[in-house]
Parts: structure tokens; C-alpha cells; sequence
């Protein structure tokens, strides 16, 4: 058998990865969601959140991750992949997981309104099916949950900004041009915007 | 809004189109499911199981569809297709469903040991997620169900074959050889193979 990660030293650092994957995915407007996948200290596959780019409603970070790992590995069973993922996997993520046979998930912070590891449904450890997963959670919990609220905040604001330009005339819709920008972190600097257009 | 399939007159044709679907799949030697996506009287995608062709744990007939589907459609969201499938979609499926905003899925037979429809999940009717699903089953239930019937009870059989064969020596490899083949339905005749082995 595979050498696993060892929780103790490797499931921060691969969580980071998997920040990493979401920071790039925010930065393309999409959900920010990573992923990583893991046997021993390899990172086999990586990927983030592409359901806008796709415009493929099953493009989540784990199914991206999932099946780039299977390519690699020219099997479907993932029997030695623990996976990381920013976030606590959807019903259809758990699904897929359970059926590659993933022995390992890893994931930073829950999902109170769709998870599926136990948050709505608990499709990773469920008696009824051929395999259950050993879970890990609230590895890197806060930074995992932050990026997904900034980004959400963000985009409420730039709706908001979006909204008052379009009551404006010209001018302002030049001034809000000037104003808004992509920060350093990949994120839409909506807030001093929409004070600019305010004013 | 583009017009819906008719339940009464539809429903049995384009679970037809499915059933098909399915019989590729276990001419491939695939667990025969097969998937159609409809938006109106048209057919906008249909597909089958490849897991062990494309070594991808996620490729269910209803992704493939799904995901096809979306290509066609130039977007994720697929609010007027209808999607039939031969069997009750797994935990991973019915998610898949949910995300794309399905809005009815007819299916075929239930499936008791893994179904997200209401087996072993409610996934497509969940009150906490923000998308519900209309379900119609049953259709062409009989046929739906035997067909995954016969192709697990030949693969036992072909497996008790298999087993038979590596422990008698090389004539009766022949034999084998001459006796198995694939009949007109796509399945593995393995009964008289067993026979002409046994004796």
C-alpha cells in the first residue's frame, strides 16, 4: 500500500494548495473552491471551481481533480488518493468520491447549505454504500471559509455598483471605470468603487 | 418557456431512446444505463455509462448527458430539459442534476442499494437545497431493471467461467473459445459456454 500524507505535517501544507487552486479560481470570477490530490507526498492532480468558464454545472474543484487523477493514474479506482478541498463537498463531490473509491477526505470549512459530508446530506460515510470515507475537517477552516465570503461580498457590492451605474448618466460611468480594480488578491475592490460612484 | 415533453404520449418514446443507450452500454461490456436529455420533442443529448471505457468514476450516462447537454446549450444552467434515465441517479448524479437546475427527470427503475432519488437519498426533492426536482418512474420499469439484470447475472456466470477455464488445460481454453460469444442483444451468452465447459 501507498504511503498516506501524514496528517500531523502534510495536511496544512497541502490544504495550502488547495487555497492556492481557489485563489486562481477567484481570480477568474469563479466560486473560489480548490482541490488537490494526494498519494504520499505527490500531488498527483490539482485544479479549482470552472463551472462559469466551462459553463459545465459539474465542474467542481473535486471532479476536475477526480478525473485528472484518474487520467494519470489510467484507473478509476482512487483507492490510494487522499483528497484536500477548501470546502466541505456537494452531494454530487461525495458522490463521485464514493464511487472512485477515495479512502480520504480532507476538507477546510463545512457547508451549512449543500455539504455532503455531513452538513445536509452524509453521503461520505453512509452504511448503506459499498464505501465510506475517512474525514478530516477545519484544517485551514477560516482562511478556506474567508475567501469564499470576500468573494461573495465582493460580489454583492459590484451588483450594487453595477446597479447605481446604470441610474447614472455618462460621467459617472467613466469615474466608476477609474475606480474599480482587481486587488493584489485577485479580488474586485468593489467597496471603495461603489463610494466613488456615491459621491 | 420552451414546451416540456408530454408525459402521456413522450415519456414511453424517449425512454425508448435511453433503453438503447443502455443496450451500448452492455455491448461494451459497460453496467447498462443509458441517459437522454430533451427540451421540447427534440433530443438535445443522450448517452450511456463509459466508466471502464474512459477509467473516469464519474462517467454516469446522466453526467455524460448533463454535460453534454451544457456544450449544446452554451450554458450551465439546463431549465428546460427534461432528462430521462433508464435507472434511479446515484448520490453524484442526483447532485449533478440539482446543480444544473434540472427541472423534471423521468427514470426507469429504482435503484435500492444506491439511489439519490429517494433509495437511499432524497437528493432531488431536498427542502434545504435551492433547486427541486419533479420525478416521474416506473417507465418501462421491467425492461430497465432486467436489462442490468441479465448483464450482472452473465458476468457471475462468465465469471464462474473464467474460473473453470484457468483451472483445466489448454483444450478446453478451445473450447471456451469456441462457445462464448456475444449474441444479437449485446449480451454475453455465457450459460451454454458454462455447459460446454462443464462437460
Amino acid at each position: 500500500m501507498t504511503a498516506r500524507p501524514d496528517p500531523l505535517n502534510d495536511d496544512d501544507r497541502f490544504m495550502n494548495i488547495a487555497l492556492e487552486e481557489a485563489r486562481i479560481a477567484a481570480y477568474a470570477g469563479e466560486v473560489p473552491i480548490g482541490a488537490v490530490a494526494v498519494i504520499g507526498n505527490e500531488v498527483i492532480a490539482r485544479g479549482h471551481n470552472l463551472r462559469e468558464t466551462l459553463n459545465d454545472p459539474t465542474a467542481h474543484a473535486e471532479m476536475i481533480v477526480i478525473r485528472e487523477a484518474s487520467v494519470k493514474l489510467g484507473q478509476w479506482r482512487l483507492t490510494d488518493v487522499t483528497l484536500y478541498v477548501t470546502i466541505e463537498p456537494c452531494a454530487m463531490c461525495a458522490g463521485a468520491i464514493v464511487l472512485a473509491r477515495v479512502p480520504r477526505v480532507v476538507f477546510g470549512a463545512r457547508d451549512p447549505k449543500a455539504g455532503g459530508g455531513g452538513s445536509v446530506f452524509q453521503i461520505l460515510q453512509e452504511p448503506a454504500l459499498n464505501h465510506r470515507v475517512e474525514l478530516a475537517s477545519g484544517i485551514k477552516e477560516d482562511i478556506c471559509s474567508n475567501i469564499l465570503k470576500d468573494f461573495f461580498g465582493n460580489r454583492r457590492v459590484r451588483d450594487k455598483v453595477d446597479k447605481i451605474v446604470k441610474t447614472q448618466n455618462s460621467p459617472q460611468r467613466t469615474l466608476r471605470t477609474q475606480k474599480i480594480h482587481i486587488d493584489n488578491k485577485g479580488f474586485f475592490s468593489a467597496t471603495s468603487a461603489l463610494s466613488a460612484v456615491k459621491k
